[in-house]
């Protein structure tokens, strides 16, 4: 299928010919295929067909069978802070408020710098490349520095053009912010593998007026707008005593909402503003984990499935997490969607695929590039071995993916056509440096 | 501390001393300690105590030095249907009634034999021990052949003397139920690794009558009773219709409340049914994934947990769940906790371990042996890795433990002092063996 290929054509020189155990290509939707290849060539898939037809069409410089094994597009995490994983587990077991201005704001005001960016964000790519991730939506200060990281490791990045009304080290005021975002964007836009959102942080820490600027400039420049979203009753409190209405009636006020608005976490929301966002053609940023970790609750993902509203799957930062492993998240969205509406048939196993992939790539406006395995798509890739002992026995590979099997069995994860993880391992950066990251921050936040 | 060595004590010899980096007993409740070594001797915790004393004071046949690594007690898994393992995956993404009725026990009748049972078992006892679990808590048919797989591994097990009114291929009514439980308890009662529980199935699959008999059988042989109660919306409704009242007033009335009592997923429970639970010392086995999964819904844990209830965890079978794996339900416990009560402060780290080792030894009446580090108990460990790259940094073993690790970085599992999984395979099976029996019985399944 998807074979763009006459059945008589000449034979083909390709760079990679990948033959697994079964392929889950997420488009079309919630289909298992064995007996077929897939073929990458400069950096893109060129085919997805059945063994027999790649042999005859296709001579590839290298081919790479992978029994027990099952091939499927690259993960997209939809929401994090990359540079936060020096924070992971530096406060557990806090409400969103107290975690924040007790300890992660303190800490980021003292040591959230360039370096502190580069090297975290270098950390948290080896970690989502080692879990089968290829793509992330990045909102943090410095994202020139976290641009130096993902481009160090060949991973594909969303870098948010982030807005607070504070000063911080990275800029004094929304204007600023905007201005340095902006610099960024002209500087990488050449990248790739680099895009954009703009990403003011949240309701409560931006004001109209530089909401009314972003609408703008998302419209002129054509990028997705990334912001946290009703994530606790607090937040919601507080817009009806500031502003007189909930932060989603005051975002659609200002004229955020529409296709180009990426919601992250979006916990509490009444019917009215589930059918708001499914008639604005929003998406969701949905992060289980985080919501629970920090408290904020359970949002309603089986109503926003049946409103047909585009969802992907989020870690937040590993300081709320404490992982950025879309397996785990895809785990408990899956679980969580069924156990919240008590309805265990709501985000099935390919449900929960699509989220992960294409719903991420969809609400970054990327999914003519990334997402699912149709040829002329980017190959973003991940392999995952379904024939460990460990997790025997495997009766379908699409439920066995979001129920049994964890990040540790991803094999391989391409960017772009390139292996950029293999065996554990990120390939582009020895993990004795990443373990030297990881002491020298542990240290400076201990002193 | 927990030494019972005077300071000039003659030199011991002793099994085995173990250095790890961090060492978390349970008991003293919250405590992680560096610089200690525990001594394992005749297969018992000899002692908990500085190293520079450990030295002094001991010669051991063996030391094994642990750096990045943190020892705890064995994880106890207090409720599954290990034999299940076999049908992990069988039915995903069905609500309960049809997922039991329309697959799981067609395919139970027509399978679940002996063999079925031991090969299942054994399967299920492999990756328990995979993931630090050295005591499970079953429910399922020919519990005799379930304990010929966990002696064969060397695992410490909790069988389950199951009763249901109706007929299967283990036996014929309720009454041939308990007579071939007790004579399987009879026939393995020497054993110090295995002990009994009553296991009336259910509410809904038991009769006053045996419900009756059970209480009696439970004081006069004084083990626990384990019963699956107040799972989903459904089985309270039904009762309500037969029987007048819901489940947990009916075993009430049947005289089966008590610190004998294990309930198993308790999800639907009022405020009254909380204070009896707490009242009558009534003991959770609490299986956050398997409600999830199965859309039960999501049980009250913080409030549970404020009354003092006792609890621990359960991964349930794997056929609703879909990993036996004590490490997910830490997680989930903690988190679920937090999100259902949004309350970030529920459930914190400790309290999950607690739950996840002391408390389902409480429950299952081993507290004497198992669950905690103090010396006399027997040498049922497990240490886990926190220095790999990949979940670095560690600022707090026990949050890591909790929200970061998983089972994949559990190193050793000892239990009794018997080492039983090194290096992510089991010691007494060989890994094919466990291969060969999965493929088998998937062979059989889809055939």
């Amino acid at each position: 299928m998807n074979s763009p290929l006459a059945p008589h054509s000449i034979t083909e020189d390709i760079d990679l010919l990948i033959r697994p155990e079964w392929i889950i290509p997420i488009e079309p939707a919630g289909v298992t295929l064995t007996g077929h290849a897939l073929a990458v060539n400069r950096g893109n898939i060129h085919a997805l067909l059945p063994n027999d037809e790649a042999l005859q069409h296709f001579r590839p410089k290298k081919t790479l069978d992978l029994p027990g094994q099952v091939l499927m597009p690259g993960l997209v995490n939809l929401h994090t802070h990359a540079a936060m994983s020096l924070l992971r587990g530096y406060a557990d077991d806090l409400p969103l408020m107290r975690w924040l201005s007790e300890r992660i704001w303190p800490a980021e005001s003292k040591y959230a710098g360039p370096e502190f960016v580069r090297a975290g964000t270098l950390l948290a790519c080896a970690e989502m490349l080692r879990g089968g991730v290829t793509t992330f939506n990045d909102m943090y200060f410095f994202p020139d520095a976290a641009a130096t990281a993902a481009r160090q490791v060949g991973m594909r990045a969303a870098l948010g053009i982030v807005v607070v009304e504070f000063p911080t080290a990275y800029a004094a005021d929304a204007g600023d912010y905007l201005a340095k975002g902006l610099a960024a964007r002209d500087a990488l836009g050449a990248d790739p593998l680099v895009s954009f959102c703009l990403a003011p942080h949240a309701p409560y820490t931006v004001a109209d007026k530089t909401f009314n600027q972003i609408a703008t400039l998302s419209a002129q420049l054509e990028i997705p707008i990334h912001v946290h979203l009703h994530e606790t009753r607090h937040e919601i409190e507080e817009s009806l005593k500031q502003h007189g209405v909930r932060p989603l009636e005051r975002l659609h006020r200002l004229g955020l909402l529409g296709p180009q608005l990426i919601a992250v976490h979006a916990v509490h929301l009444d019917a009215s503003e589930i059918d708001l966002l499914a008639h604005e053609a929003c998406h969701l940023a949905h992060c289980p984990t985080s919501n629970l970790k920090l408290g904020s609750g359970i949002p309603p993902m089986a109503s926003i499935q049946a409103h047909g509203i585009n969802f992907g799957l989020g870690t937040d930062g590993a300081a709320s997490n404490n992982r950025l492993d879309l397996f785990q998240e895809m785990r408990h969205a899956a679980l969580l969607g069924k156990g919240q509406s008590e309805n265990a048939e709501a985000l099935d196993a390919h449900a929960i695929l699509h989220a992960a992939t294409l719903g991420g790539a969809r609400a970054l406006g990327l999914e003519e590039r990334i997402g699912s395995l149709l040829p002329g798509k980017a190959a973003d890739l991940c392999a995952v071995r379904l024939d460990e002992w460990l997790i025997q026995p495997c009766f379908d590979p699409a439920s066995h993916l979001v129920y049994v099997a964890g990040r540790e069995q991803v094999s391989h994860t391409w960017v772009a056509g390139n292996l950029r993880m293999c065996n554990g391992d990120p390939l582009q950066i020895n993990v004795s440096e990443l373990l030297d990251i990881a002491g020298l921050w542990h240290n400076r936040l201990t002193s």
